[in-house]
Formats: C-alpha cells, sequence, structure tokens
C-alpha cells in the first residue's frame, strides 16, 4: 500500500452516506427539487447581506484579516442583539465567536469540550453531524430519545428520564438542536428547564443548536436554554437557513469565556477564522428590513402546509408537523429495510433528492426534506414522493 | 468548577500565544505596521477576483452550494493550470480538494493521515500551525533541522541524515513548507529529490505546503515535490498570500485520490465546504492579466531588498535573503531570551507587530516579519527594529 494507513478516528465515521453529495446523473424532463438543502433562488438572503459583502470586498484593509474569533466591531454591532433574541447578557469581547458556518461552530465546540474515550448524549434524531464529530474524537455516543411521533397534535417529548439515567452515569455533555433537525420539533419550556436542571444537578454542559430559531410558526413559544443556565451551555447561532446565507460560511457561537477561548484557540489551526470579508454578511443580520422575517416564515408555513396536506391524504407516508424551521421527516413505512433503494429510486426516477433517516439515527424507514423550495415544485416533488411510496 | 475540563488535547498546544491577536494599544504618532500578516492595502487582489465573488454572490442557485470537495466547475477550471504549474496531471475528479483557505486544507490533511501516538516528522523553523495541529491531534513532532544560516550565500540544507533517521525509527510521514515559512527558503530541486526517494524507501508519506511556490525571487528553480513522487505526496496551494485573497478563506490541495477523499470526509464534518461564494475567487487564479504576477514579484523584491540592507548595515541583527515568499525570519542576538519583551516593546513603542520566533521552533532570540507592506512603511519599520535591537 502506497499511503499510510487511515488513523483510527475514521473507524467509526460512517462518512460515507454524506448527504447532498450526490453526483449521478438525472431523470431528464422532470424539475429536479433537492430537499437535502434550501433553494437560494426561490429564497434568496435579504438583499442587505450582498450589498454588506460587496462592500467588504472592496474594504480588504478592514476586512481581510480578523482576530480569530471574528472582527470585534462585527462581535460589538452583534452582542446586543443576540442579547435581546436569547433574553440573556452576552459579552462581545469574552462571549462570542464568529466561526465558518454553525457547522464550524459545532465541529469547534464539540472538539473544545470532548475527550477521547468520553460519553457524550445525543438526541434521536438529531442532526447527523452530531454523532460524526464525536466518533472524529473517539468518543462514544449516547442516544436519548426525542418523542415526535406520540401524539399528531401534541408536543414532543426529550426521555428526560433517560437523560438522568445517562448524567448519573457519568455523561457530562449533551449536544441537541432546537428546532430539532430533522422533525421541526421546538422543544416545551418545560423540556428546556428541566434539560438545565439536570444540566446542574450533575455538572453537565450543554450544546445547544438554535440554527433554525428564528423561524418559528404557529406563534409556538420558543425558549433558549441559554435563558436558564448560562454557564453551562453554549449557543450555535447563524444565517445560513432561514436567512438563506449558508453561502457565506458564518455562524456565531455564545458561550462562558473559557469555552470561547478555547474554540478560539482550535480555529487558529482548524481554518484560522471565518473568511474576514464575509463576516461582514453578519452586519444587516437581525436588522432585515421590516416584515421581511415575518412574509418569509409565513410562506415557509404554506409550503409546510400543502406539502404536509399531500402527505396526509397519502396514506403511505406519515410526519409531524413542522413546529419551527425548514425541515420534515418523513416515514415511509413500506420502505422500511429498503431505504436505500427508495432515496435512489426517488432520484433516479422521480428527480427528488432528499436525505437519508440513518444519518439522524436508527431510523430505517424516513428520509428529511428540507422544504425552503420554491412552493409549486416543492409540492409536485411531494406527490412524486407519495407516488413512489406508493410503489413499495 | 462549573465547565468541564478541557480534552487532553489542549494539554500540549500551547496556544495560548496566537500570532497577530494581539489587541492592546499602540503607541500614538507613528504608523503600525503589522508584519503578523500582509497589507491587503498594499498589495490588493487582482480585480478580477473581486469581480468573480461579486458576481457569485448575484448567483445563488450556482454557487452558494457545493459538493464539500468544492464546486466541479472550478475543479474542473484549475485542474489544468496545477497540472501545468507542478508539471504533474492532476485530476478534478477525485485528486484535487478546495478547502477554507490552505490553513483548513493543512488541518484535513494531517488529521487524514496522524493518528494518535504517532510521530510526525515536522522542520524546524516551520510554520507553527504544523506541530500545534500535531499536537492537538495527539500525536509527537520530531523535528528536523533546515539549516538556513549556514552560509548567507549558499543555498540551505534540509538535514537529510536526521529525515532517514526519524524515517528508519518508523516516522511515516514529514510535514513541510517550501518556500519555507518563516525563513523564505526554497528548497534545492537535490533536497526535494532526495526527501522524494526517502519517503519511497522507508514507505513514508509527504505533505508539503507550497503557498508561496508563485512569488519566487531572483529567477531562483522551484520545485515540486510531486513532480517526483505524486502518490506519496499532498500539495497544498491557494492564493491567500502573493494573490492577496486570505479575506475569502480558499485553497486548494492536490494528492492521491484515497488522501484527497478523507479530507472531504473530514470536511463535511468541519466546515461543510469552503465558502461557496467565495470559491469563484480560484476562477481568475493563474490567469491574471499579462505583467500582473511579476509586478507583484518585482515589487517585493524591492522590499526584500531594502530592508535586507537596514538590518545588515545596523550590526544588531542577522537574517537570510529570502528567496521566495514574503516572510524573513530575524534574529536579534542581544534579545536572547528576552524575546517577549523584544517583542511587547516593539509593539507599545515603536509600533510594529511581529511574530515571535518560538512560534517556529526552538528560536529564542527572532522573529518573523511579512514585508508584504507598503514599501515606505516597512523600510521605516526596520529602522526602528533596528534601533530596538541597539537598545537591548
Amino acid at each position: 500500500m502506497s499511503i499510510i494507513s487511515a488513523p483510527t478516528r475514521f473507524g467509526h465515521m460512517n462518512a460515507d452516506h454524506a448527504p447532498g453529495q450526490q453526483q449521478d446523473a438525472l431523470p431528464p424532463g422532470l424539475r429536479h427539487v433537492d430537499f437535502s438543502h434550501g433553494d437560494v433562488d426561490a429564497f434568496p438572503p435579504p438583499p442587505s447581506v450582498l450589498e454588506a459583502v460587496a462592500g467588504a470586498l472592496n474594504d480588504g484593509g478592514r476586512y481581510a484579516y480578523s482576530p480569530y474569533r471574528g472582527h470585534s466591531f462585527i462581535r460589538e454591532l452583534l452582542a446586543p442583539r443576540l442579547s435581546e433574541f436569547t433574553n440573556t447578557s452576552v459579552d462581545p469581547t469574552t462571549e462570542m465567536i464568529i466561526t465558518p458556518g454553525t457547522q464550524g461552530g459545532l465541529f469547534l465546540a464539540l472538539s473544545s469540550l470532548v475527550d477521547t474515550g468520553d460519553k457524550v448524549a445525543i438526541v434521536a434524531p438529531d442532526y447527523f453531524a452530531n454523532r460524526k464529530i464525536v466518533e472524529y474524537l473517539q468518543a462514544e455516543p449516547v442516544p436519548v430519545s426525542l418523542g415526535y411521533l406520540t401524539s399528531e397534535s401534541g408536543r414532543a417529548c426529550l426521555d428526560l428520564d433517560r437523560l438522568e439515567e445517562v448524567f448519573s452515569q457519568g455523561v457530562r455533555l449533551l449536544v441537541f438542536s432546537n428546532p430539532n433537525n430533522p422533525t421541526g420539533v421546538i422543544y416545551s419550556a418545560d423540556d428546556i428547564e428541566a434539560i438545565a436542571r439536570l444540566a446542574e444537578k450533575y455538572n453537565a454542559f450543554v450544546i445547544v443548536d438554535e440554527l433554525y430559531s428564528r423561524q418559528i410558526f404557529d406563534g409556538i413559544g420558543f425558549t433558549h436554554l441559554r435563558a436558564y443556565t448560562a454557564q453551562r451551555c453554549l449557543t450555535l447561532l447563524g444565517p445560513s437557513k432561514t436567512e438563506s446565507v449558508s453561502g457565506c460560511r458564518v455562524g456565531v457561537a455564545i458561550g462562558p469565556a473559557p469555552v470561547i477561548q478555547r474554540m478560539e484557540q482550535l480555529q487558529g489551526i482548524v481554518s484560522l477564522r471565518a473568511p474576514g470579508y464575509m463576516q461582514a454578511a453578519l452586519e444587516p443580520w437581525f436588522v432585515e428590513p421590516d416584515g421581511w422575517l415575518d412574509q418569509r416564515i409565513e410562506d415557509h408555513a404554506r409550503i409546510r402546509d400543502d406539502m404536509h396536506a399531500v402527505f396526509m391524504d397519502s396514506g403511505y407516508v406519515r410526519t409531524r408537523r413542522t413546529e419551527g424551521g425548514s425541515y420534515l421527516f418523513l416515514h415511509v413505512p413500506a420502505a422500511d429495510g429498503k431505504i436505500d433503494e427508495f432515496v435512489e429510486r426517488l432520484r433516479s426516477e422521480a428527480a427528488v433528492t432528499v436525505t437519508r433517516g440513518q444519518e439522524f439515527g436508527n431510523f430505517q424507514d424516513a428520509v428529511r426534506l428540507n422544504f425552503s423550495q420554491d412552493h409549486g415544485a416543492a409540492v409536485d416533488a411531494a406527490r412524486r414522493i407519495t407516488d413512489m411510496a406508493a410503489k413499495f
């Protein structure tokens, strides 16, 4: 063998199925709908974002290089907005870092908190990178279930008894997303308060990914964990989803100063900094034009409702109505154990790209859809999905 | 303690002195010269780069999301240019990845090749992140000396006997920069050929950081390791330095397909991808307007010569004439053991920011300067450095 062998950390990552990486051919004659991520042509960034970045490109002396934790003038701009949003105080100098996307923040956070051999509580289902990063760090993911299908109308519930059990057995870190990726569940205030209480009781720490927390439907309340336990939690935020700024790769993490400091030390070796020019994309964040966010939420709620109606009518699939964010998690009971074939045929026969349920835990009959798409195209594609489910 | 303790990987990183991170006050009345990185106002990116990125920002459907290894249409554009530059064939599909800066490529490459407990040969002096990343991975750096001060006029020499010794003792990876950061040394063809031969003989792999390989002075030849041993080497390139595109955070790594594949798997959890819009900054790379690169090299050679003259005249410092890139490594014998004080006073009294020699290995009397600066300001600052050396 001419190449030195792969390090141990590759042994458990199961990184072969990288969502959104398919390069194979699509069928002719159908409009391709790629539900693996949002469509930025259907929902473009606020114009002020593009103006801010274009301006930064012409002011290299100010923007090109920043401290590893990001431009201080941008952190100072954001701190009061994030304080108001999360209902907590945020120090721009010590409690905030700008990261290369929220993904970059997640990697830095876990790398700053997880040691080799540690056990880390991970919600099932939840964002696939949580597990992969824990495995990269040669630590062990310990699943804690989120009951999201228990009732169609009621609130989802985290298995708090299980969380207490794993904390009592030595787990010192929980990582989860709220709104939940892939189900669109929003955690109740009671669940968030209970998580904070258990973290205090067992001297544990929590990473909460609130990437989609500005896009909340139907007036459901959103509770920031940080408001209950700011010193035991790191909150990941960013404009990649609702604001369609993913192409800029900027995110923000807020948390206790010692954790932010470790994250900055790692950022110095992982990628130096979030792109200097692109950090300008954060300047108009939270100060979009009046009505911009409401319109975006309303547009997404309508796509959700129309797709949900297609799925409910079909009888071949089941899903939960998304409470926040743009994801829905679709169960296709007839594809149980054959989900790879279902996903492959959806793409090759119906020009629909989805993400396999197994990425989010042990879900053998499910797929995830990001419905931040052209409205008509998304509803058409939902029908093609139910047609395919019928074939199974 | 309210926060869970720092993981073991922080134990040896010595990340406290992050170059270019100083935030303390500067003296009034003097023009600050920050030699810790280049000045993009003095040497801006080619206008075509800014145009390409501005265009991409308005074409989100094409640019915002890419495969983790980068847009295929950009890899296809670059492959023939990199083939010609390195005098090797480069497959755009399997042998290339676009990374968040060359730093991002270095992190992914080492993470893809180094296991816990491995020994990794690192040149001394060399770029500080090499050592820090190896220590982050809980592996052990093994120094191999570069003789760069042996003669003022002759070629520098890597200690090849030492390299063979550490390879024979089980080291399976060498990482080095060419041109060398911080000394500006270019490796001779003989040294490069010998490195390739030893890698073959001992079944080892080599990461070579050629970030500054387009900025070569005085017609000195540059030899790409890849041309001797393409299957045992990964080459890091990017437009961050000579082309002043650091603010975009894009780089390129070329190497054997299995290593590129591992790097892509890791990129999927570390940061997903280099910023989609910023990947457009690579489109004009290697096809700058006629004469643009020659002019940039000539301008830098003149700054180098004028600073070198100041240093040689002073008698208080010594350095080697830079052969490639924009770094010079300055020894201040009178500051031996007091280099932190020297660096601190340079900043607080002379408004000059430099990088400590200890970042690059066991160099207690040296500092690194990036002379990609306004010409007059750089030469003035060189005089303030020799004045400070005189005070010591």
